[in-house]
């Protein structure tokens, strides 16, 4: 489906690593609904991913860069600004890595090298690369900015560790920058906080499957997948949602108002 | 802007009075955005209000019905479903008023009788439309149903009465109902939490305009007006945002997420 | 355990049933820390419950009061003050029914006549009680006030039915009331959310073991009792709390700052 | 008043600096209480503060450790454990800087490594100290652990800048490792979220005495002041709080479930 809802509009969509990653869908859909975008991971990730094989199929450059170095983000923003033809209307933030959960330290045992680069990766390179694009003026008037986040950033989820504070982290960004980008610009900065969700970067939270199914059976909608969370994605980018900001929006089939389903207990009963 | 996303959906618009209102100008949007409507509002207001010229603007047959009322809202979705050629895709409940803030009675010396009213007009009667609509199985697989409500239901504002607690009333029935017709038939139901707005109904409550003055000084983007509600609403009846169930979602500017803004600290000062 | 945190404080204690109850312990634990008190309940409570008894051994006068019915408050204020000899300090509501749990109406064919009466005896009797105390001016400056109240306010449990919208009601209550109670006489009012607890009351409620048993498991430090929450409510009654307002105090382990614990997990996965 | 609620307890004290602080307050009523306690700040803090008054009048040892030193913490709880003669109950940690507030740079031009400072003396420090003693095992069964922080964790409060996010991580790090801390030996961990109080520390935020006063209006009880943080904390390290954990308790007056109070709209109409 087509509605142009972000045609002439210009996009930066970040960690599109492959065809599993929630990123991957979103440009793909932003470009269904007429955006034109630049794509941006890791120069590692570019090119162990599938990043450069989106950018084919999308006509979408691939820039890359470390979303934690000033210089990576700057030049990308420049080269976007150029390539596109004009300031940025949206951009997507989707980062996460723990090398603490990477190298399965126990959260009551990380390594605070480790938590600096978990906080650096997930949470302030969303600070960083606003903190860049609102120095160069490179976000339009009215634009909108999405990080992804989970709902760790508000209760405990075993396992997954530092991400969870990395997430708090994150949100608090994007309040604080939120504030501040839109008093001065009209921009609109949110979190959407996704049902657990299948990727490359879930993949190596502990007993993820579990957690999947247990949440879907919670989620009287069941949970949210790739594709949903694209379409969410786009809707906060068109101008329909111009007065949200400073929010996080749970993309999640209900899960975060439940407390118990009958699904769930069920399985509990078992 | 028209971007044919409720093209083939049908609708029904509780609460437009006149072109104050904002289920006025959602009803506006959502026929724009394709889709064919009914309109309904209590009998009297029908009489006195223009429903009856924006149901003659737009086509859309104005349906009186007391929302309090059962046999009222059968006949509403009967009618409805038979006008429209099936079953009803999306809902905006758009209906709240306090008897207490009419008859200035303060919050410490409400009328109990009149407590009642105000809790089953503004908020128990979107438990009575649900609970209709799903005996009635009214309201088609994935449909998306709104109900307007007020930051008020988390934080005290003086003057706003028993309002919000009819407010808080209103957005735990929309997590409660939510669940059962989301698991049952994947219909989603949520809460838009409006900045104040200037309408017939709003007018009521003391020192309106010092409150809207300040909220739209406290939110970076200022306050969200009938217009973007609308837009929001739109956003919320499409296909786009089909696994978010059980949210209240400020359209607020920032005003939920501010604790101080520089504009409102100035006005402070002064 | 005493520490005379309510040495010569007056108060009342609604909903001491039997020794299940947890406004039972409540009011042991208030004697122990030095209070003077009355104890009330619904006339037909008392004459099948055992608050005779614990007022016999409490040396507290039972005085029946409905907690929906005006006159029965003023009376129970007035013969409250005058038996403790002055102003009241502390007053616990512990008070909760659906007439729709106990006639076992699903959520989506309740009864709108026992919805009234849910909303009335679990909730508004709450205002009731606060207005004809402060119309009385029967609770001292810097007075305490505490009702009992469930996560079901926040989050939806499959079974608790319309006794999630009487605990929203009530939690808004309690900030609303709180406002304008704090303001004119520095009286405090906040709601306890305690952990699901096997009560009379609470017996009533669907696959309620299954609930505890999860809800224990979910929490790091399990369920708390109705001895936790007595100790609670004394630290809230007393004058180490004196700021305190307007606030829902989670008492149960953790269990609402927790998305999935180890324990439960490992329930889901056997 | 003495209740003797801490009879026999040991705790340590973080950030007492001068009269003027929080932890000074809490440090007084933990003694008068009947807790032997150690004090620590930074070296540096030592030095300048009246920290060893402090100390010398409530025959408490006074040990200087850098918050965000393993080392230093490592010897803070080996030192405490031996002169209180056994595993701590309690500890405060009252500790947050931002040289970039101090530098004065803006949250659009903040500096990252000032960031990185910031969160790791505010935030990732309190992580420090509970891995260090969960380690140690230097917290006794049902100890209790606070961290003050500040609403600008949840809502954005204009000069207040990367503190904001620093009291975001660490309300998160309260609940990661309140799950963990909680399971394995029954320690809970809570954040006290304070009015704002004129502190040293607080002295470096722009616009501070506004904010008070304005806060203090809003709040139909006034601020909460270091006194009452202390009464606070107290209760919190009593065993009479044992099943509350990974909160954020308000100790405000009321602010934060205020949305507007006459006391202060009148103040936005002058």
């Amino acid at each position: 489906m087509n509605y142009n809802l972000l045609k002439g509009k210009r996009g930066i969509i970040f960690g599109a690593l492959n065809d599993m990653s929630i990123a991957w869908k979103v440009a793909e859909r932003c470009v269904e609904e007429g955006a034109t975008i630049t794509l941006t991971n890791a120069p590692a990730a570019v090119r162990m991913g599938q990043t450069n094989e989106l950018g084919a199929k999308l006509n979408a450059e691939v820039i890359p860069a470390d979303a934690t170095n000033i210089e990576d983000l700057e030049n990308l923003f420049a080269r976007s600004m150029e390539i596109l033809g004009g300031k940025i209307d949206f951009v997507l933030h989707s980062i996460g890595m723990s090398p603490n959960v990477r190298k399965k330290r126990s959260y009551d045992d990380i390594d605070y090298d480790l938590l600096e680069k978990t906080l650096d990766i997930s949470a302030i390179s969303f600070h960083k690369m606003l903190q860049v694009a609102k120095k160069m003026d490179a976000i339009a008037e009215g634009g909108s900015v999405i990080a992804l986040s989970y709902i760790a950033a508000q209760r405990t989820f075993c396992g997954y560790n530092d991400m969870a504070d990395a997430k708090s982290l994150l949100e608090s960004i994007a309040r604080s920058f939120g504030y501040i980008y839109g008093k001065d610009k009209g921009v609109r900065i949110n979190t959407i906080s996704q049902s657990p969700t299948v990727t490359t970067a879930g993949s190596g939270v502990n007993g993820m499957n579990h957690l999947l199914d247990f949440s879907n059976k919670m989620a009287p909608l069941g949970n949210a997948d790739a594709n949903d969370c694209a379409d969410y994605c786009i809707v906060m980018f068109s101008d329909l949602t111009r007065k949200v900001t400073m929010q996080n929006l749970f993309n999640d089939g209900g899960f975060s108002s439940m407390g118990m389903s009958e699904a769930a207990i069920e399985t509990v009963i078992k």
